[in-house]
C-alpha cells in the first residue's frame, strides 16, 4: 500500500478534538515539580493499552488492565515520582482509590479510568497528597493542557515528548496525537516508559488493540536504552470518535491509514524517548540487513545496540568496529564473519569482517560526532532486516542511577 | 563425597613441578609495559582447552582449538595488546606463526605449543616485533616466571592473577596452579579473559577435557563484568604427569578429588578477575536460593547481576532493591513476586516481595561499602540454587571504555 499522507502537527495529545490534559504539582516529587498528570476525552472512547511483560508488575498496571478489559475508557491519570510497585494490597487498594477519585471528579465510572505511575520502587503512594490535588489536577484540565501532562510524567527525562499528525482517512482528517516519557529501564519490551495516544477516529470494536500492538512492537520494542525492563510501562490509546468517519473496521483500507499515522506518532515518540535517554547524547539507529531472516536480523541489531562496549565507543566517538563484530558473534542470530559489512552513516569501514582498505577514519569520527546517526550492518546472508534504535552509555548515567534512591 | 583438603600455595601457574614460564616486552603495546607471555612444560603434558563461544572467533582461538585437538600440548605463548581478530588470512598465518617460532625454539613440534591474543580487535599482529622478542622470550622461561608471564597478558587489568593448590591424591602431593587475566567483554559464556592451568598430575587420556570444561562451567561462566563476550577467551591446561601418580581415570575418586582441586583454583582465579573488572568497586556474589529449578536459579542470578540498574546502584551503595525485582521479574525464571524475599550479608531487607518491616537501613548500607558480599534472593518456590559474581558498574568503567582505541 502506498504510504498514506502525513501532516505533522504542533503540540501532542491535546492536538486532538475533544482531549483535554493538565498536570499540576502534588508533593510526590522532592523536587517540586509537576508529578500529577490527567488526560480526559470529553465524550466516552474506545481504549486499548499494552502493558510491561515484566513479571513484577505495578499495581497500576494491574487496575488498568482491568479497567481496559472492557475496551472502553474516558480518562487517564498517571503519578511520577512513586512507581507503586512491589507495594502489596495497599499499592492495589491506592491505585484503584486514584481512579475513583478521577471518577468522582469526573462524574464517569472509575472503571472507564486508566491509571499509571512510574518513579521509584517498593514506597507507597503519598495517598494524603494525591487525595488533596484531585480537585486542582481536574480543574486544571484543558485543550491546551497537553504539555503540562507531559511534564507531569516525567523523572529524570530533560524534556516532554509530544508528537501529533492528521491523516486523510476516507476524505476526513483523522488527528492521532500523544506524549511519552522514559529514561531508563528502557529495553526491547517496554520500560519505564509511558506513551498516552488519542484519536478523533471512530474505530470499531475489536480494531483498535492489533493496531496498538503493531505499533509498540514496531516503535518502542525497537528502542534500547540500558537493557532493564520496568515494571510499570504503559502505553494506553483513547478513540473518541469525534471525526464522524465511518468506524474503521480490522482489515479495511482505513484502519492501516489510521495504523501508518498511529506509527508515525509511535515511532516519533519512540525516538524521542532514546534521544533524551538516561545520560545519552546520541540517538544512533542500528540498522541490519542481508540477515538470514527478520528474526535473526532483529537479534543482530539488538545485540549491538544493547553492548555496553559498543555504547560507550559511541559516547567516546571512537571507531571501534570490533566491538560491533563482538556483539554480532555473540548474537543468536546466524553469522558468517567474513561476509559482514559495516558502515557508519555513509562511509563504509567494514567489507568482508575485515578494515576496508582506504577508510577514511576521519569521515567517520566526523559521522560520530553528530547527535544522530546510522550504523548499517550488511551480514552478507539473506534478505531478512530490521532496525533497532540505541543511545550512548555515558558516565552521566553511571552518576545518575548510583544514588537514585539516596 | 567429603571435601578434599586443600593446602594454598603462594605464586600460580609456575608453583607446579616442571612448569616454567616468562614474560618480556615485545613493544605491542604503546605503553611499553610487558606484552608477550609463555608458560612451558619441560616434559610433554597432556592438554586440554575452552574457547569462546562466540560465532566471531580470533585467529589464535582458530590455531589453538586445532593444535589442541590431539590432547598434547607442551607451551603456550600468549601475547596482549593486539587480539588478531578480524584480520583474515593475515591473522591466521600470522597465529601459526608465532607457534612456529616458539616450537623452534623449544625444539617442540609447532603442533604442541597454543596461542592466545587479547586487545584491539581488527588490527594486524606487530609480528617483526614478536619475532625480534622471540629468543627473549624463551630465555625468559624460569621456574619463578610465573608472575612475569601473569603480567604479561594483562589488558587494564590493575593487577596480575595467580592461584595455586596442592591436593593429596592417593597419597601424592598434585599442585595445580593458574593464571589468568580480564577486564571487560566479560559474561556468562567467557570473554576477553585467559586463564592457564598447569598441574604435576598424571592424567588419563580423556579424562581431562571433561574436568576442565565442569571447571570452567562453574567459575568463569558464573561471572559477569560488562554482559559482553570477547571473541579470544582461551583457558587452557597443561598436566605433565611428573607428580608420578597412577594416571587419574574418568570417574575414579581421584579425578574427582583433582575436579576439587582444579574448581579451587578457577573460582579463586574468576573472582579475582571479577573483583578487577574495568572500573570495578566491588565483588558482589548474586546467590539465589528456593528457585523452581537450578537453571531458574541460574537464569535468575544472571538477569540481576547483568542489570546496568542494580550495577550502578550496588556502585552507589544505594539499596535500592526495587531494581533487583525488577531485574527477577525480567528474566526467564519463574517467578511469584509475592514469595520473594532478599538480604544484603546477614540483612534481610524484603519478605514477601515488600520492604521488611524494621529493616535496618543503615546496616545494609553497611554491608553495601564493603569490597565484597552477597545479594542472597530466595524465589520461596522449589530447592533450585546457583550463584554468579559480577561487580558494579562505575563512571571508570565508562571512561576506559570510551576512547580504548583512540
Amino acid at each position: 500500500m502506498a504510504a498514506t499522507h502525513l501532516q505533522w502537527l504542533d503540540g501532542g495529545i491535546t492536538a486532538v478534538p475533544g482531549i483535554l490534559a493538565g498536570g499540576v504539582v502534588a508533593g510526590i516529587k522532592p523536587s517540586g515539580k509537576k508529578d500529577l498528570a490527567l488526560i480526559y476525552s470529553s465524550t466516552p472512547a474506545r481504549a486499548a493499552a499494552v502493558f510491561t511483560s515484566n513479571q513484577v508488575k505495578g499495581a497500576p498496571v494491574l487496575v488498568s488492565s482491568e479497567h481496559v478489559r472492557g475496551g472502553q475508557a474516558q480518562a487517564i491519570v498517571a503519578s511520577s515520582g512513586c512507581a507503586n510497585v512491589c507495594t502489596g494490597e495497599q499499592g492495589i487498594a491506592d491505585a484503584r482509590e486514584m481512579t475513583r477519585l478521577v471518577g468522582d471528579l469526573l462524574r464517569i465510572p472509575a472503571g472507564h479510568v486508566l491509571v499509571a505511575a512510574t518513579g521509584v520502587i517498593g514506597i507507597p503512594l503519598p495517598m494524603d497528597k494525591i487525595r488533596a490535588a484531585m480537585p486542582n489536577l481536574v480543574k486544571s484540565l484543558s485543550p491546551q493542557g497537553g504539555r503540562a501532562a507531559a511534564e507531569a510524567i516525567m523523572t529524570t527525562d530533560t524534556r516532554p515528548k509530544e508528537a501529533a499528525v492528521r491523516v486523510e482517512i476516507g476524505g476526513r482528517p483523522i488527528t492521532i496525537g500523544g506524549i511519552a516519557k522514559g529514561v531508563a529501564m528502557v529495553e526491547p519490551h517496554l520500560a519505564t516508559m509511558f506513551c498516552f495516544v488519542a484519536s478523533d477516529a471512530a474505530v470499531a470494536r475489536g480494531a483498535l488493540a492489533p493496531v496498538l500492538r503493531r505499533a509498540v512492537d514496531r516503535s518502542f520494542n525497537r528502542t534500547t536504552i540500558d537493557s532493564d525492563q520496568s515494571t510499570s510501562d504503559t502505553v494506553a490509546i483513547l478513540t473518541n470518535g469525534l471525526a464522524e468517519n465511518t468506524p474503521l473496521e480490522t482489515g479495511s483500507r482505513g484502519i492501516r491509514q489510521f495504523a501508518q499515522g498511529l506509527d508515525a506518532v509511535t515511532t516519533k515518540l519512540a525516538r524521542m524517548l532514546v534521544a533524551d535517554g538516561e545520560g545519552a547524547t546520541k540517538l544512533v539507529t542500528v540498522a541490519v540487513r542481508g540477515a538470514a531472516s527478520g528474526r535473526d536480523a532483529l537479534h543482530a541489531a539488538r545485540a549491538v545496540a544493547n553492548s555496553p562496549l559498543v555504547k560507550t565507543a559511541i559516547n567516546g566517538q571512537d571507531p571501534n568496529w570490533g566491538r560491533i563484530m563482538m556483539a554480532l558473534g555473540k548474537s543468536p542470530a546466524r553469522i558468517d564473519p567474513a561476509k559482514i559489512a559495516i558502515a557508519f552513516g555513509d562511509e563504509r569501514l567494514v567489507e568482508r569482517g575485515m578494515q576496508k582498505e582506504g577508510v577514511r577514519l576521519e569521515r567517520v569520527r566526523e559521522i560520530m560526532g553528530l547527535s544522530e546517526y546510522e550504523i548499517s550492518i550488511d551480514l552478507g546472508l539473506g534478505r531478512g532486516e530490521d532496525r533497532v534504535w540505541t543511545c550512548d552509555l555515558s558516565e552521566e548515567y553511571v552518576r545518575l542511577n548510583a544514588k537514585y534512591t539516596t
